[in-house]
Formats: C-alpha cells, structure tokens, sequence
C-alpha cells in the first residue's frame, strides 16, 4: 500500500474523523502532505508484519497547542531534524516513520516527513483516534519508554529530554514545547520494529483510508456508511439545539444537545466534551464513551465537526465507532477510559444500546 | 591549590562578595560543600595554564529562579547526572569541572559536585561576578557555543537542548527549567582545555579564597579590606535612608540610598538595582556601573548585603571592585555594559571617581 495523491484525501478524511472532535484540523497537514508527495513521490506504507525486527521506528507528531498548531506554517523540515537527532541518539538511521496518532494534522504531517525523507511509513499508530495527552499511547500501555523525547522546532532548535517515567516525560515535554513557541514537532517511543509489531496499534493507516473511502464517494448518508465500514453505531441524527463550552488555555470543555427526529417521537443526545467527545448520554442513559470514537459528522457535506465548531441549529449525525481491542482491556482502559477523564462512568462497551432499540 | 575544610568558607565569602547583591544566598552551598570536602576529601583547583588541551572542561552551576534555588533541596547527585550526560554527548569523560558563574551558590555546587565526582575544579569562571543572564559570559563574547545545553533535576528527568543561537539558548533553557521545577542544574558551553585557557575568567576561584581571606581575619574595616584587595574603591560608609523595590517573577528592581557621615559633610550614595546592584550615583554623577562589581557590605559583620535584603538604616559600606579585563572591552561592554540593562549610559571605568575626591 502506498498514500499518494489518489488516496491522501481519503487517509486525511480518516484522519478528521478518527480525531473524535478534537485533534486539530487537517486542511493545512493535507495541503502539506500532498504537496509533498507531488514533489518527492507516493509514501510507502509497511504493515507491521513486514517490518524488520531490527528496524528503527520513529513515531512523531505534533506536541503543544492545536490551536497554535494551527495558525503556525510548518518548515517541512522537522521530520528530518528530528530523523537526525534520534539517529545520533540511538547509534542508527532511522528506518520507518510512524504517527504516534493518527488523527487530525499529526496523521498527515508524518507523511509529508515520509515523502520528504523517503522513508517508509508504519501502517500503525500509538493511539488508533485523538487522545490529548502523550502518555495515552498504546506503547505506554505496552510499557515501552517515551524517552528520549525529541522535540525541535522546524528552525534551529532541539531538546532532548529523559525521564524515567512516561508520565513524568510527558509533562516535560509539554512544558518545553512552551519554550519552542506553543507548539513542536516530536518524536517518541522510539522503538525496534519487534517491539512495534505488537506495542503499536497495527493496521491504522490502512483504517483510516478506509473511513475516508467510505465516506468520500457518498453524497448523504455518511454516518450509516461510517458505522457500516467500522462496525460501529449510527447514535443520532438531528439537530444541534444546546451548546455549552468553556474552557481557556486551548482546552475545550463542555457539552452540546443533539435533538433527533425520529418516526417514535422526540430523541435527545448529550454529548459531554473535552477538546473530544467523551461521552454520549440519552434520557440520562450512557450509550458511548470514550475509549470508542464518538464522531460528530455534518449531515450537509459529511465531513466531521470538531468540539469547537459544533454549532446551535447544525444539522448532524453521531456515530460510536468501536476502539482498537488494547484500549478495551483492563490496562488500556486505565490510561483512556471515562474515569481517567474524571467521569464516575465505566466504560460502556462498543455494543452498548438502549433497551428496546 | 585546593578547596579544603580550611579554606572553604573564605571561598564562599568571596563568592558572596562577587555576587554584587545578587546571585543568591550561600550557606546552604556552602553547607553542602562543606559536607562533601569532608567525606569526599578537598577539591583539587587546576590552573587553566597547566589544563591539558583535550581536556573536557564543564562549565556547571544552577540555571533558573534563584528564590526557588534557594528552597529547594539538592539532592548532590547533579553534577554526576550531568557530567553523565555530557560525557554521552561528547563521547569523552568529562575531565574538569568549572564555576559558569563564581556568585552565590553558583560558585560553591560545583566545588559540592566537583568532591563527590573525585574530579579537579577549574580555577576560572565564566563571569568573573554574578550576572542574570546565562549568555553574560565570556565563553559567549569569546565565540563558544551555549549548546548542547545539559539540564537536570536531580532526580530522573535530563534535559539536552540545541540552539544554534546562543541567547535563543539561553530563552529555551530557561523556559525549560520551568518544566523542571523553575531551577535545576545546567552545563553549557562545555569545551576543551584549550579553549578555556583563552574563553574563560581565568583565576576566579583564586580571587574569590583572596578576598574571602582578606575580609576573613578582620574585625571591622572591611571595605577598606576588599578595596584594598582589589585594587577597588570604597565608595562611601553610612546608613540605608531609602529603599524602593518592586519586582515579580524572582527579579528585584528598585534603588537604594545610602547616606555617609563624612568630615566634609553630608553625602547620598544612589544604588540602582536590578537583582545586582548596577549603577552608583553621587549628586547625579555615576561613580561606578556595571560590569564593575558593586558590592555592598554590613558594617556590623562585613557581610555582603543582597539587594533582597537591603534595609532601611542598615549600616553598610559600598565598595566598586573593577570587573575581569574582558568585560571591559568594546565586545564585553556590549553584553554586559550599563546599555545591555537599559540605563543610557557609558561604563564608568574602574578609576571613576568624582571630580574632587
């Protein structure tokens, strides 16, 4: 498989809807990505079965704000420094790009590096949707270290930093990013191609094609098509008739109200959110939660809606899409599920509906 | 020469001295140098004339709130994390550790680091006195690079950061050591035994034992002692009538007015502070200005007074101590002269003295 200029819309629609309301935006990633690859030619794409145990593997991304993320133009070049610097620190070139997640601009911006450098990149992430902090990585999970996590600037400036422990490393790195202007490009959980075989989530960028094709060639009835390719549930379709959001410091919380028409009367769903959506209630009943992917499509041009532009009187569906197995384990849960974003909630399972629907 | 149990508080005198008000407090190093010279053995002090010229020399001290500093308990086994870490990067041992700056605790964490380690101090520095900013020094006047900047918590979390940019260097670690608490200790501008011989203050450590013996054995007349030390002048004895400090964010501004009782009559001593005392005005004429140290001195003990701690009618005396030769330079006046803290004015000259007297 490789992501070229035919497929790379369809891998940053993936990307948007994967991102479950946050992540960012990929208008920018995806306009970077494919001028990359009309420069430098398609990215392969190595399924982790095909990986040599002895490979390199870099997962990078985005760290810091979304929101600074956003408004920053991008050299192109960080993939490359940071290439540079985890070569110099592991003693060996690095073989295979891999987003550490696949959601938003950090599904995209590997590839543009990819292109660039001419590696390879990992058909896998670290987190399978959007998560906000680092440490909610599939390879912490599988007790991989973070450390060293690189960080640079797409200019002159890098920082390593070690820390023995993952959660200690992350908010380093979130600390430092403030000293790299808000925002940076990073590289973490560097690991050996064995070790990537089964601490990262395997076959994700294949998925979010796949979502992305889906999708991409209808022209209404995207959450059915959603729910269909990945086995997950259309929860509602409707309107938007309450939003509620505060927040500060690039941190979006709050909740928005979706009001159903359906043949058996008036349906309501409460979305709570945090930069994400995290939770999905009715009639006070939890029908989804994080870790499975609550994606909010608008039902006019089928493309996702994130949490900060979710808006009164929008028309939209919402769809559960199930997560990657390792976060519906006992350990993965512990690290993403609804407690660990402070809800009094279990996790509600991806075959969670109603009684009597 | 060595830093033994005998001379270990003369040291840290001078280097309270050549705090010029600033640089932080010094027994709580000295205490913990004392301690390691005491289980470790004395601390050998190598004159950078008889430095081998591949030697590894580190140039190591505390980078970021001196207040915090000040609370914090250093666990002692900084210096080996980071001479860990710049032996990695450089791929050698690190053979000599060096003051970055003789001032405050600055100049007794690396005698602590130096005894544990069992490895020899330099005698030199890279300020000759204290100074706020980390790129005050002469490594950066004489053309060293800052980077790779090492720095530690004391505990588990290192950071390594690259700037190509000495003074953007100096920005990323200090916004770096917020991450790791808001001070931490640092190593920068790490270089060989050649390059120290010319780019280094050579003799700090030296001067610093000189005027804390000096001032040591007396009873009263310590102005005139370290004037006489120096080749300094005493600039007026009298009582504090007047002190205004505003600040934040660990950084004190303000001034202070000493009145002297002199044969002659009556004179007013301004100091103008900025963490260090900065400029000495008499009747609007400047008599002294940094890079020139303005050391002010307790009449009832001979101790340095920070500029933290200065009083109203606290009896003190004001001493200029001319700066290290290459501060006074057209390339040193420009990092460290009376403009690089925004006051209009030329450097006053070690001679300086008003018309008159």
């Amino acid at each position: 498989m490789r992501l070229d200029a035919e497929n790379i819309e369809a891998f940053a629609l993936g990307c948007a809807v994967l991102s479950a309301g946050g992540g960012g935006d990929t208008a920018i990633g995806l306009a970077m990505a494919r001028h990359a690859i009309e420069c430098h030619g398609p990215v392969e794409v190595v399924a982790a079965a095909d990986l040599a145990p002895d490979a390199l593997v870099m997962p990078c991304g985005l760290i810091g704000s979304p929101t600074v993320a956003q408004e920053r133009i991008w050299s192109g070049d960080e993939g490359e420094r940071l290439a540079n610097a985890v070569a110099r620190l592991h003693g060996a070139r690095v073989d295979v790009l891999m987003c550490y997640e696949i959601a938003g601009a950090n599904g995209l911006l590997p590839v543009l590096w990819a292109a660039r450098l001419g590696t390879p990149l990992l058909d896998a992430d670290g987190m399978g949707r959007a998560f906000p902090e680092m440490q909610q990585q599939a390879m912490h999970v599988a007790g991989v270290a973070a450390s060293p996590v690189v960080l640079n600037d797409g200019r002159d400036n890098d920082i390593v930093l070690h820390s023995a422990d993952n959660l200690a490393a992350e908010r380093l790195a979130r600390s430092c990013t403030a000293a790299l202007g808000g925002t940076c490009a990073g590289a973490l959980y560097v690991m050996s191609g064995r070790v990537a075989r089964s601490a990262a989530i395997v076959g994700s960028v294949s998925r979010a094609v796949a979502v992305g094709d889906a999708m991409h060639v209808r022209r209404s009835g995207w959450p059915a098509a959603l729910a269909d390719e990945t086995g997950g549930r259309v929860l509602i379709e409707g309107r938007i008739v309450e939003v509620e959001r505060s927040g500060g410091a690039g941190f979006a919380r709050g909740h928005a109200v979706v009001e159903g028409t359906d043949v058996q009367g008036l349906r309501r769903l409460r979305l709570e959110l945090q930069n994400e959506v995290l939770v999905a209630l009715e009639d006070g009943e939890v029908v989804a939660t994080v870790p499975d992917v609550i994606a909010v499509l608008g039902l006019v041009d089928g493309r996702p809606v994130g949490t900060e532009r979710l808006q009164y009187s929008q028309r939209v569906g919402v769809v559960a899409v199930p997560a990657p197995e390792v976060w519906r384990s006992a350990a993965g849960l512990a690290v993403v599920g609804p407690r660990s974003f402070g809800y009094d909630l279990d996790y509600a399972g991806p075959g969670a509906v109603r009684a009597g629907r």
